[in-house]
Order: C-alpha cells, then sequence, then structure tokens
C-alpha cells in the first residue's frame, strides 16, 4: 500500500510534468508570439526528451517512453512555433493579439 | 559496457531538460517580459517537479532529487518571474528592453 501511494506520486509527476507543455503550445498557437521565449531552452529541451526516449525504449520502460514520447511531440511544436515565428516579425505593436 | 552508455544516456538526458531551464532564466530576468510564457505551464511544471523530488527522497534515488532540486529551483524562479513582472504592466511598447 506505501508502494502503491508511492508510484501514485510518481505518475501525478509525470502527468504534471508532461500536460504542463499543453497550455503553452496553446498561449503560443493563439498568440504567435514567441519573444519571450528562450530558443535555446527549447532546443537543449527537445534534445534531451529525445535522449530520454531512446533511454525509455533501451531500458523497456513503458511509463518513461510513453511520457517522453508525448513530451516530444509538445516540446518539439513550441521549438517549431518559436523558429517559425520568430522569422515573421510583427507588424507594428498591434501585432500581439489580446 | 553495454549498460555504461546506456546509463550515459540517461544522464545527458538529464542533464539537458535541467539544464534547459538556465537560459529561459537568464532570457527572462534581462528582458523582464514574461506575456508570451503560460502561467498554467510553470503552474503544473514546478508541481510536477515537487512530485518528482518527493518521489525521488522516498525512493531514495541521488539523481531524480539533485535532478529535481535543481529544476524545481529554475522553474520556480520563471514562475516568481512570471508573476512579478505580469503584475507591473509595461509602460507603453518601449518597455521591452532587447
Amino acid at each position: 500500500m506505501q508502494m502503491d501511494f508511492l508510484e501514485l506520486i510518481g505518475l501525478a509527476a509525470g502527468c504534471c510534468t508532461t500536460a504542463a507543455f499543453f497550455p503553452q503550445v496553446l498561449h503560443t498557437w493563439r498568440t504567435r508570439s514567441v519573444a519571450d521565449l528562450s530558443l535555446r531552452m527549447y532546443l537543449l529541451f527537445t534534445l534531451g526528451v529525445v535522449l530520454w526516449l531512446v533511454y525509455g525504449i533501451r531500458i523497456g520502460s513503458l511509463a518513461v517512453t510513453l511520457a517522453n514520447a508525448v513530451t516530444l511531440v509538445l516540446a518539439a511544436s513550441i521549438l517549431v512555433m518559436k523558429l517559425v515565428y520568430d522569422k515573421s516579425p510583427r507588424k507594428g505593436s498591434g501585432r500581439r493579439s489580446k
């Protein structure tokens, strides 16, 4: 029972750190504004998640593999939006929507 | 040797996903601009890291504990800056410094 509760904490932790990127994806998708996002952060983070994914697959951990597969899609989406929207400069200060 | 290489991948993965938050902390600290950062992301992510930290301590894993302790400091710093700088509205469009 003690062990079950501990594993539940681990599961909740994984859900939180993975699901956390959803609101950022939605926020960036809606605003098309990426100036405050650090390119280096998302480059390094995406690389790290790829390595976690390789690690999860190689150690045969479904939890590590699945969590990092979802996180990779989300983090890579933010990275791509950062690269794309940074290249299309905002048309004046009124470009930012809401 | 095969196992060593695999553990090296895991170590590199942990370093990347933890270190990734450094550039965002610096970026936000320098610009004082947080509009593009999702508050929900950093609330959820910080909660997740706290849970990972509890999990790491309880399972007695130094790697999980250490990595998440560092990540917690960085993610919490971004969260605090988001809350503080969002409350002090920019004085016109010239507020954003470089």
